[in-house]
């Protein structure tokens, strides 16, 4: 079993960890705090495609990228998305919404913009924010990441 | 417990049937197979507010679906998404996406465009074809409604 993340997925975001089922990534465009969760599985186009056990640890992961969202940057609203028209491979967005970000209260994809880049050390401070919180959440430390 | 579909919901989609855990509504456009799924629980705007078990049914639930959405109309991608920024009340939308699609490959919300209703006719012919599709699915009748 080979997993290769598509490239366009991979140029779009960086890679924080690898979780029992899913790569997870974060989308080089800080207006909105953005995962990607993608199935380290091949030929995976549909959640459907997924064997039950692993639709199961989907929606475990799916939960667990939300909850740290959540405590990590207290939004309004947490949006997730499965599409893929444009890129095939199974993944699945999650992020999170503000009442005053650029597009609120519609779908970010309603709305035309241009995406901010991190910068290296913004890049640097995100990631170890999210592993540290996913580490937290691991090992059920109560007095951190709980919402 | 008492669970109160959201009067939007309501309005914009017709009742199919009840599932385990979710209400399964057409949504009120022709321009594209689109599903409601909102779990009947009170009080629940993002998935991890489910219980893990109700977490647990509502991907089952999303893949049964999108199965059935697949097996009826042969799109060329389905597309799964819970945003909730209008609407807090927890829903997924489940809906057929099509090369020849108004939006194709881009999101739906990136189109602006007018809804196209259902014929009362139209609509009693979706609802029959749906749930025919379903109960073959809970059956496990091989010949229908299966991909």
């Amino acid at each position: 079993m080979t997993f290769i993340l598509d490239h366009r997925l991979a140029e779009s975001s960086f890679f924080i960890e690898d979780w029992n089922l899913c790569r997870v990534l974060l989308k080089n465009d800080k207006t909105w705090p953005w995962l990607y969760l993608v199935p380290r599985r091949e030929n995976i186009r549909e959640i459907y495609d997924l064997a039950a056990a692993d639709q199961i640890q989907l929606i475990h992961e799916i939960s667990m990228a939300s909850r740290a969202l959540t405590f990590l940057y207290k939004p309004d609203k947490i949006n997730t998305a499965a599409l893929g028209n444009m890129v095939p491979q199974l993944h699945v967005h999650i992020f999170a919404r503000f009442r005053d970000d650029p597009a609120w209260p519609r779908p970010v994809w309603a709305v035309q913009r241009d995406e901010i880049s991190y910068t290296e050390v913004e890049k640097n401070a995100e990631s170890n924010k999210l592993k540290e919180c996913f580490e937290k959440m691991r090992t059920g430390d109560k007095t951190r990441c709980q919402i």
